[in-house]
C-alpha cells in the first residue's frame, strides 16, 4: 500500500496480556504521546479492541499532531500470529482470542494502513532502529516478563524465519531434563526458568511467601538464602540460554527487556560474566550485554518501527 | 580480485583432521574430479600443505580441464579462522597449526585467487547452492563427526555472524550441568553428546569394546542394551539441540551431514519425530530434516560454493 509513508509519524498500538499501550512516534523514534490502560483482553476481542483504538484515539490527540499528519498504523501482539494478513491466531497471553482479524478491524477504524507484527520481534527492530542496537548489524533482543520472547537483527536486517513469528529465543533448551515449559510443553526451556513467573513460582516452591520476580530479588538482596538460590539459578539459566544464542547468532550486541530486566545489574552483571567465560571465541569476548534504553515504552517504538521497516523494504523493492 | 570469474570451474580444497580433500566444482556444481588422502597433519603445516596442493594439482589434471580454464581457488578448514586475511588461527583439529597464512601460501602456489572459509559454512553453503537446500529461503547444515558444527542460510544469504565464524550449532547446550565439552569448555553442549567421539566414549564409559560410532550403531540395532542407552541418548540430545536451533532459526529444511549422518534413518527417523513434536509451531510441524545428499563430497563442494557467494557478492557491491 502506497498510503504508508515512510516519513510521516505512525501511531503504534501495543497488545499485551496485562496492559494495552498506544502512542505516536515519528520517523525519528521520538514518543509524542504515550499511553497505557490494563488490558483486560479476558473481556475478549471486540470490548478490547474497542478500548486499545480508543487509547489509539487519545493518544492521536495528545501527540500534538493533527491526524491528517499520522500516516499509517502499526500493532504489536504476541504470537503466533500471521503478519501477512493481519490476524491474531491465538496467542496464549489473550485466551479466548482465536483468528482475530485485528488488521483488517484497525484499518476500518483509523481508515490508515495497518501493519501487524509479533511485539518480541517488533521490539528487536525498535531497539535496532532507535535504541540500545542502533548502528549495529548483528544483534538479538530478548524480552523477559510473564514469557520470554526476542528477535534477532542479521546483517542490518530483522529476521523474521521461513514462518514470519521470528526467533523464538525463549525456548532455546537449558536443561533437557529440566522444569516443564508452560509456553511450549517441552522440558528446561529458558522460559522455564528465567520468566518473572517462573522466577516467582521457584521461590513459592521453597516455601517463601513472594508473590513476583521483584519481590524475589529484593529479598535475594536482603540476603534470604532461599530467594538467592532461586536468582542464583535464574542468573545460571539465563547465562546458558544466552550462551547458546551468542554461540549461535555471533551478535555484536544483546539487548534484555521486559519487566524482569528492571532489576539491572542485580541480573546483568554476573550473567555477563557468565557469558563471555563461557561463549565460543571470538564472539563471547566482544559481545554487549545490556538493559534495553526504551523501557516499557520498547512496545510502542516497535510496532512504530516495523512500519518504517516495511515502508523501506517496499520501496527497496519498487527501485530493483 | 576480479581474477576470479563466477562461471569458470574453481579449484576447492578441504583441509580436515583425518582427510585433505580435492577436486575441481563447475558452476553447476558438477565435481569434475575428487582426490582424498590422509591429513597426516600432526606433522605440521608445511608438509601438509605441500600434500594438498600436490593433491590440488592432480585433481586439476584428473578434471579434463586445462590449468587456464581454472579461474580460482577455494578451501576449507575447521576455524577458528580469519576469513578475510585467509589465516587459520588455531584449528583444534589441526594441534600446532597456529597462524597459518593458508591463503596467501595457496596463491602463491596456484597463482589464482584464493577463498578461505569456514568448513561448516562452506558446507552450508554448498548445500544451499546445489544440494538439499537449492530454493530454500532459510535451512541450517549441522556436520556431525568427531565434532559436531554448522552454518545458517537467512532469507537466502549464508550467515556468517558478527565476526565470520558462522554460528557455532555445536555449542547449544543440551544440559547445562551435563557432559563437559571439549570443544568449547563448557558443560552440556550438544557436541558433547552427539559427536562421534562422544558417541563411542560413552560407550565405553559403560564398558563396551566398541572404537567409533559406527560401531554403537551397530550394535545397537543388533539389540546390545547398553549400546541401545547410548544410542537413545545420542538421539534424544540431537533431538533437543535440533529443537532450539528450529525454534531460533524456524528454518524450511535441516541437512545433517558428517559422519554420523551415514547411520541414516536409525538417527534421524526417531530425531525428526521429536522435534515436529517438541518444535514451536509452525516452525516445527514444517521443517524437514533429511540427511546431507552430497556425502563426503560436502567439504569439496562447499569451498567451491563460497568463491561463487563471493564472487556474486562482489559484483552486487559493484553494481550498487
Amino acid at each position: 500500500m502506497s498510503g504508508a509513508s515512510g516519513e510521516a509519524p505512525v501511531l503504534a498500538l501495543d497488545i499485551g496480556g496485562t496492559k494495552l499501550a498506544a502512542g505516536v512516534v515519528d520517523a525519528q523514534g521520538a514518543v509524542r504521546s504515550f499511553l497505557v490502560v490494563p488490558s483486560e483482553a479476558e473481556r475478549g476481542p471486540d470490548p478490547t479492541l474497542d478500548r486499545l483504538f480508543e487509547l489509539g484515539r487519545r493518544a492521536a490527540e495528545e501527540s500534538g499532531l493533527s491526524w491528517a499528519e499520522i500516516a499509517a498504523v502499526g500493532i504489536g501482539c504476541g504470537g503466533p500470529l500471521d503478519a501477512e494478513r493481519g490476524v491474531l491466531l491465538a496467542p496464549p497471553h489473550l485466551p479466548g482470542w482465536r483468528d482475530v482479524p485485528v488488521g483488517l478491524l484497525a484499518e476500518r477504524e483509523f481508515e490508515r494502513p495497518v501493519t501487524l507484527e509479533n511485539d518480541a520481534t517488533a521490539a528487536a527492530a525498535g531497539e535496532h532502529r532507535w535504541g540500545a542496537g542502533a548502528g549495529t548489524r548483528n544483534m538479538v533482543y530478548l524480552t523477559i516478563s510473564t514469557g520470554v520472547g526476542g528477535g534477532a537483527i542479521i546483517d542490518g536486517r530483522l529476521y523474521r524465519g521461513a514462518h514470519g513469528n521470528g526467533g523464538e529465543l525463549g525456548h532455546v533448551t537449558v536443561d533437557w531434563r529440566g522444569r516443564p515449559c508452560r509456553g511450549c510443553g517441552r522440558d528446561g526451556c529458558l522460559e522455564a526458568y528465567v520468566s518473572g513467573t517462573s522466577i516467582a513460582e521457584r521461590a513459592q516452591e521453597l516455601g517463601l511467601d513472594l508473590a513476583t520476580a521483584e519481590e524475589v530479588a529484593h529479598a535475594a538482596v536482603a540476603g534470604e538464602p532461599m530467594a538467592s538460590r532461586v536468582w542464583d539459578e535464574t542468573v545460571e539459566a539465563l547465562a546458558c540460554g544466552l550462551t547458546s544464542i551468542v554461540n549461535l547468532f555471533e551478535p555484536e550486541l544483546v539487548v534484555i527487556g521486559g519487566g524482569v530486566s528492571r532489576s539491572g545489574e542485580q541480573l546483568l552483571g554476573p550473567v555477563r560474566e557468565l557469558v563471555r567465560s563461557s561463549a565460543m571465541r571470538p564472539a563471547g569476548e566482544s559481545v554487549e550485554i545490556v538493559v534495553s534504553p526504551l523501557g516499557e515504552r520498547v512496545g510502542v517504538v516497535g510496532a512504530a518501527a516495523i512500519v518504517y521497516d516495511r515502508s523501506e523494504l517496499r520501496a527497496a523493492r519498487e527501485n530493483v
